[in-house]
C-alpha cells in the first residue's frame, strides 16, 4: 500500500504549456464511488491500463493500491463497468526541482478545466509553487476526478 | 477476461466430507456491490490474496477479471475497504469426472450453510450430479456470497 498525499491546484495561465512535452491521452472511469468512500478506478493512460483502489480521504491523504492490468481489460471495464462515470483528459508531466507536476487538461464534459497536482512525501512538506499556479483546490470535493465523472465542470 | 458460468447447489447430506481433503480458510469481502451490478471482491484464500471484478449477472453467466495481489494488501482491504461486508468459510475441492466441485462450508453469521458450486464451459453443458447434491440455487440471489455478506443465513 502507498499513502497518497496530494496537493491540487487550478492553473492561472498557459505558461506551463511551454515547459511540457507531448501529453498522454487518459480515459478513466469509476467502478465504485463506494460505501465507506472507497473508490475503484480503472484508467487507460496512453497504451497502458491500471486498476486503482483508494481508501477514504483524510485531509489530503488517502491509502492507495494500484495494479497494472492489460489495456484490453481496462478498456472493457471502462465500457462496461463504469455506467458512464468516465472522464477524458490529456496528462502532461512537468518536473520542477525534486517534484513532478501532473497537469491534466480535461476534455469532453469537463473541457476548459485544467488541474495541476503534485505528490508530496508528507502533509507539511514545503514546495516551490510555479508562477502559473492558481488557487489550491486540494480540499474542494468538486475537483475530485470521481466527482467530475458525475458532475462535470461544464454543468457547474 | 473470463466468462464465468456457474451452477450452485445446496448439499443434501454430509457424504461429500469423506471425499475431500483439508479445506482452505477463506475470508472474502465486498468493496463494491456496485451500481450497474459490478461487484468488486477481495479474498484471502489460505495464504493468497485476490482481487476480483465481476460484471452484471446474465442468467448463470458473468464476465470476471481476477488478479492475485499480496496477502497483506488483501488483508488491509478486507479490514478497511469492505465496511463489514465480509463472509467466512472453509473451501473444499472435490474432483468428479472432468469437473471440480467447490464446496463452501460457511462460518460466522452464515454458519450452517453449505454450498456446492461447479464451473461449466457453456450454459447447457450436461454434468453428473453427485448423490449428496441438494436443490439448485443458481438463480436465487439470497445465496450469492455478496448477498450473504449483507444478509447472512442466520438472519433469514
Amino acid at each position: 500500500m502507498k499513502q497518497e498525499i496530494e496537493r491540487k491546484f487550478l492553473v492561472a495561465d498557459n505558461r506551463w504549456r511551454q515547459a511540457v512535452g507531448e501529453g498522454l491521452l487518459c480515459r478513466q472511469g469509476y467502478i465504485s464511488l463506494g460505501a465507506e468512500s472507497t473508490t475503484v478506478r480503472v484508467r487507460v493512460l496512453g497504451e497502458r491500463g491500471f486498476l486503482t483502489l483508494k481508501g477514504p480521504q483524510l485531509g489530503i491523504s488517502r491509502s492507495e493500491f494500484e495494479y497494472e492490468i492489460s489495456l484490453a481489460e481496462a478498456a472493457y471495464m471502462l465500457d462496461n463497468f463504469c455506467g458512464g462515470r468516465v472522464v477524458f483528459k490529456t496528462r502532461y508531466l512537468l518536473t520542477q526541482g525534486e517534484l513532478c507536476w501532473e497537469i491534466d487538461d480535461f476534455a469532453g464534459a469537463n473541457e476548459g478545466l485544467v488541474l495541476a497536482e503534485v505528490e508530496l512525501e508528507s502533509e507539511d512538506q514545503p514546495f516551490e509553487q510555479p508562477a502559473w499556479l492558481g488557487a489550491d483546490v486540494s480540499c474542494d470535493p468538486r475537483y475530485r476526478n470521481a466527482s467530475l465523472a458525475g458532475r462535470p465542470f461544464k454543468e457547474w
